[in-house]
């Protein structure tokens, strides 16, 4: 069966987050009804994987298979016809054969925005830090969680059973402006449920002398939610980039 | 009587305009009552320039005064926090006895945002064009803009008597990444109502080969709305910038 590969941008204010809920509108039922609508056959899409409820996308990125195969030029117009504002298909194209959006990914990277000063126009994608943060700090003990480690102290849901060994590539914090603006940079070859916006509030804490700037390595051994710091406000994440064998 | 420079972002989906406007809202008004509020007295707010319908603005500068010193850094905060959020002051500062917003102001920087793509979570500040206009076309024809012209045929209003003449430094389209994200640059000493709107319509029809690549020389000496382009929708237009001579 043909597959096919979806670069997909949305705002993650409109919806319960990726993933289907009963009632609720996701990401993942909106382009499923976009393309039955589109292709006038039911379609499953799975994609690279969840987001959470207010968290945004720039590229995530999935698939679908169909019988036939389809006008990815045409389909493309139809999709962003029918889907709302909040989400658009960036790009379509046809996937390799056993092409699959979650276990073929290889890379995935997320962008945390902040400003330490007043904005208007940014408003639904940067949360407000206040008081300035120390970002030398913060950038020296985000090194503490670059390599392969068990991050169960940033994992929002309990299991016994499920792996929570994590390999980052990166973690730094980057000035965007001379005014206050900053962002995040994480990425890594997996991420556990609400990890980002943990690390993220934790690193706060650290910015903000609440917490020992060598604290890191404490917290990942303890493997204990209650030991992190809070989660930073979803609106201010963005799914950036999702990346696999053909692009790393 | 102290004079404050206040440099404000604003989001203009949420305004009739900067100027005041019987029953409508506008950012001048927002200023003036939040201003009124924070500091116990009625105060005028005096723009650098109108923005129309829309439009908006990151660094927009007014200036106003009282009759006794004020807390610039407490009264940032409060503004800030009686302000909508589709308004911030990002900076509050004492200005130089004599200081005037609109009469001092030496350069106004504009941009306008487009993508040939789909878009999803800008799609406030920027516009899709369709089909991809030849943007080294529109490069080449925007160079003649570029000094001082009369702009009559790029201005909304109809006027005898007020001067037309405009000094434009820059118009120059930029790419903003590999993927139909472009933006147009443009700075001058002043601009008449809804000159960029019309500037960037034209150019449009120029890089979708509409109207010829050398047609701007002719456009400015007929002097006539009706000559140039439609105007591109206001919610693509940003004020960036207004420069002053300490600025420049």
């Amino acid at each position: 069966m043909p597959t096919y590969r979806m670069t997909i941008e949305y705002d993650g204010a409109a919806f319960c987050g990726w993933q289907v809920q009963p009632g609720e509108p996701s990401v993942q039922e909106a382009l499923e009804d976009a393309l039955a609508t589109a292709l006038r056959v039911p379609v499953t899409v799975v994609g690279s994987g969840r987001t959470d409820s207010g968290v945004h996308a720039r590229r995530q990125v999935a698939h679908f298979q169909v019988d036939h195969p389809i006008d990815t030029y045409r389909t493309l117009a139809s999709l962003n016809g029918i889907l709302p504002d909040s989400t658009a298909v960036r790009k379509l194209k046809e996937a390799p054969d056993g092409f699959h959006a979650r276990y073929d990914a290889r890379v995935r990277r997320y962008h945390y925005y902040v400003t330490t000063g007043f904005r208007a126009l940014d408003r639904h994608v940067r949360w407000r830090v206040r008081p300035e943060p120390d970002f030398n700090r913060m950038n020296a003990a985000a090194r503490a969680l670059v390599g392969e480690h068990d991050f169960d102290t940033f994992c929002r849901t309990q299991s016994d059973t499920e792996q929570r060994v994590c390999t980052l590539h990166m973690a730094r914090w980057v000035p965007e402006s001379d005014e206050g603006d900053w962002r995040f940079e994480i990425t890594g070859n997996r991420f556990l449920h609400g990890m980002v916006r943990a690390v993220v509030g934790t690193l706060l804490e650290i910015g903000h002398d609440k917490r020992p700037p060598d604290d890191i390595p404490r917290l990942l051994a303890a493997r204990d939610r209650r030991e992190a710091g809070p989660a930073v406000p979803a609106f201010g994440l963005v799914l950036e980039d999702v990346l696999y064998d053909d692009d790393v």
